[in-house]
């Protein structure tokens, strides 16, 4: 009664594909997607109220390490990508995002990925902060790569 | 007896860190990688004998399917970076490269990864065409991932 | 009485910098400002009806032909800046933008510059397009540079 | 007799353009110019013995406060292109690059532009140290724009 658990979600962000962001072939760069989902995880943890900017007053850095990406579908100039991420891993000192791309009119996948990252204080990985990790727990979906 | 054998190698460039390559966190940013790394399999391709462009001359294109990354050791500003590419798998449709940057002044390794690819015409998956095969074998060095 | 007369504005979009916006010295990079520039002026098009995706369909391509750009004050990771646009110049061929890109919170001036176009179509420079010309004509301010 | 004076000349690099140069209008995006000036300027520097990362040694920044670019014809994948560099002004405490670029193969000029820059010491701008000075009149050819 009046007992409030929210269950795990994954986040969503829409970015647009720009003019600047397609190669000579036609489509986006696959360098770009990186980009699409680096500025995703940042706007995440600014609405989980854990910005970066907010850890870096607190001399935290976050770190990528690993990075891994599938390309299904070529995205173009003008669509309108939603990027999706979510926690598949999180232990004690690095968690991993799942990430998806789709194309916001069709809903086909235009990417999916991971990225594993670290939280360094003074150039050590430390164990990931509690309100962090608290957070991060509310975007854990294990199973939903 | 006169008999050649080349022995498959890694191909290597060279990149310099630029100013825009560096990120809020004062290192490269992560997606910069996958140009090097694209930047880098043009160059092997095209000293090779099969540049991409000549490729793109035969209505075949050469399409990423999979990245993995990951980092090592942060480069800066000014360093010069060593990239290296080779085949760690090459099958009837795909090939995946193996690849390696490491700072050229102190040999340190800044990043491994993958890159996977197919051939495209007329927008639909070709077997890899013979020419080409050829001379990917010569950079095949599957056990050194 | 009754009458409605638009007076002309300038249009106005806003734009988050992005940890690979800023460059080794910690500022945003000069070059992504003309990608800033260049993303503002796709928006404003679309949103007066003339996007360049339907331009495109006309066989019609807007290019730069001239830059100049003025830099300010140095924006900063995580700053919302306000990116302006109007035109300080229209004539048969070409027409010229002013801009100006403030940081939103402080209201400080960014940078400003300018932005000369043309169109063309079967890469011949052609008169603009008496509808592209009258949207253009609601941002035409010729004395706010 | 013996006697050497050195004239003032222009300076010259190559770049490469790369897929990721290219945007979909299938040429060098307006805003990668000015990455490629900005590269050219760093190595101009450092191949004159005042590199940036010296100066930068020395608590000083260079810092653009100005730039103009005009556009004259279309660079294009894999095309190489000769950047130059020369002074058309040098004053007290700021100073203005000539930048001209050229297609290497047919030696037509793709574009050409100015930037114009102050030296920075704990974020106050600085007269040119003379050091500096002296090397920057060795490109010193105010007629050459």
């Amino acid at each position: 009664m009046g007992l409030s658990i929210a269950m795990p979600q994954k986040m969503k962000t829409t970015v647009k594909v720009r003019n600047h962001h397609i190669d000579a072939y036609g489509h986006v760069n696959n360098a770009r997607y990186l980009n699409y989902l680096e500025d995703a995880r940042s706007d995440f943890f600014e609405e989980l109220g854990v910005g970066l900017h907010l850890l870096a007053e607190r001399g935290i850095h976050v770190v990528l390490t690993d990075v891994t990406a599938s390309f299904r579908y070529p995205a173009k100039l003008g669509d309108l990508l939603d990027v999706y991420g979510w926690f598949i891993d999180i232990s004690t000192r690095k968690a991993t995002w799942g990430h998806e791309i789709r194309q916001a009119a069709s809903g086909k996948t235009v990417m999916t990925g991971t990225a594993t990252g670290v939280f360094l204080q003074r150039d050590r990985i430390i164990t990931i902060p509690a309100d962090v990790r608290q957070v991060m727990a509310s975007l854990f979906l294990p199973d939903s790569v």
